[in-house]
């Protein structure tokens, strides 16, 4: 009797059944993949429509549990930033990890492999980032993203497995650029938004967006990442489409702020997670330490902390000397 | 009996009362300069509104004309680039020339300092570019750009006259590399504008931005651009709000398209001038005879000759091969 042979649709788990886990379950079964996607929330038997992403319906291919899956071909963990550390040793098996948050830890400053790597010094870690807004992503529009780990053919072999023609994505060997652009993004996002929503209009914005890509440039090399990183899908492609997008949860927060309205009430207002505002100081910090120069995020860190008053953060980040491209 | 002090205000000339006149000469005289505006139409005396830009009150300090100026300290040439070389050689005088307008001759090619440049060989000249729509720079709302010149003592000293609060300007001695990407812009947000018009979404119109700037930055290279400018504001910076804000010219003709409008028709319903029409066979040219490819030029060049449609648009564009980044 001969083996059996390798069954060949891969298993793609999926930890996190927010608005982008649920996006990138769609698109991992797209991939033609068996997805299995958890909720920390126990979801109805039969419940094909899940709360955070109510305008879609679950693809055949995508299973919902409420017990963390162990095997799997590919784990791609789609929790918030900030609850990262305390999902990270629940994550059993011995899959690749994909990280698919952006943000710094709060108290830390740490990337999102750094925390995997932590708890998971054996697995394969990899991270997933792009200009991707999950309600498209889940319906099937075309969008482009890039994962990137240490050896490129580990994240080609992800790429392998998730692509498809409406998802295409890029592989990457620079993590480290990759993370650094998707926490950056958001803080400047609420740059952008807080930019017009006080009215300065979109000249401005995006003589701030262009000056960003500058600093998370500078930041991203001091810790290693290469430049072609940050002129790329999760770099200057997320910044547009999250300073720009009205679906964006940061810029359109930012937005709020600008038009003067405060911090305190717009998060109370908010089930959602605006990623920005916990990696704001975060970063600041982290350039700090680095003596890297990063003007617009540290203006927003104190903006928000509410150290600066908007005219003067105006003035901070419009009226610096001129000086050459 | 001493020598009479050298008048202390500077003139600036503007040629050209289109909406980018118009603004260029609000700015040029927030800047504390004297600025002369011509216009090709007679305007009435006393007329402080011009038609191009209705919104607007010209300042104190901005005269208009339509006798063309002789002597200026700088002279702004704000005329379509398709009618620069009708232009060039009227502008008579010797102060150094600054081209205002972004795009390649339709028949050759050429960029705006190659056709100033043939007819004013001695006369220093520059390229001013960066994310501006004309109806802010002129209200006095924040915007930076980029002034480019061979010498960057030359770019500097232009930057001083011209630079105010609230238009900021940064010098560069890469007008190739400006140049080219203030052409380019212009392919790119039809581009952009098909994509949404034709529903494809916000994830697909960053991507498609993110990888024109990677087929912009070839063809700058080629030509002996840097990297940088094309990073920078009249780079990425211009691309983004081209293709993202509403008030654009070439995105909104795209977007247009996208919905299912025949370009004849667009074209016969306004007044104003689509750059990126005329551009996109030039610049598309200037790829396949320097061998870069520049598949999403290329794509907007054919659809707008009318020998592809959407779907196809829509398939080279998004469905290359998969490749890292």
């Amino acid at each position: 009797m001969q083996d059996k042979p390798r069954i060949a649709v891969p298993h793609i788990a999926v930890i996190g059944a927010g608005a982008w886990g649920i996006a990138l379950a769609c698109a991992a079964s797209r991939s033609g993949a068996r997805v299995t996607l958890w909720s920390r929330s126990p979801v109805p038997e039969g419940n094909r429509i899940l709360p955070r992403l109510p305008g879609v319906v679950l693809p055949e291919g995508v299973s919902v549990t409420s017990s963390l899956p162990v095997q799997a071909d590919l784990t791609l963990v789609a929790v918030p930033m900030q609850t990262l550390r305390e999902m990270a040793p629940k994550l059993r098996g011995t899959s690749p990890l994909v990280a698919c948050c952006k943000g710094l830890e709060r108290d830390t400053g740490k990337l999102p492999l750094d925390i995997l790597g932590e708890f998971h010094p054996d697995r394969p870690l990899a991270v997933l980032s792009g200009p991707n807004f999950a309600i498209e992503v889940a319906q099937g529009a075309p969008a482009a993203a890039t994962i990137a780990a240490t050896s490129l053919d580990q994240a080609r072999s992800h790429v392998g497995l998730l692509s498809s023609p409406s998802f295409r994505l890029y592989a990457s060997d620079d993590p480290t650029g990759v993370q650094i652009a998707g926490a950056a993004k958001n803080v400047i996002a609420i740059g952008a938004g807080i930019a017009m929503g006080a009215g300065y209009g979109e000249n401005a914005r995006a003589a701030l967006i262009t000056r960003a890509i500058v600093e998370i440039g500078r930041l991203s090399d001091a810790l290693g990442g290469r430049a072609a990183t940050i002129a790329g899908l999760s770099g200057v492609g997320d910044l547009i489409l999250t300073c720009t997008g009205v679906g964006s949860r940061n810029y359109s927060l930012g937005y709020a702020l600008g038009g003067g309205a405060k911090l305190a009430d717009i998060l109370a207002a908010r089930n959602t997670v605006a990623e920005g505002v916990a990696t704001a100081p975060a970063l600041a910090e982290s350039a700090r330490r680095l003596a890297i120069s990063m003007p617009i995020t540290e203006t927003v860190a104190a903006f928000l902390a509410g150290s600066l008053d908007l005219d003067e953060a105006h003035r901070q980040i419009l009226h610096r000397p001129t000086t050459t491209e």
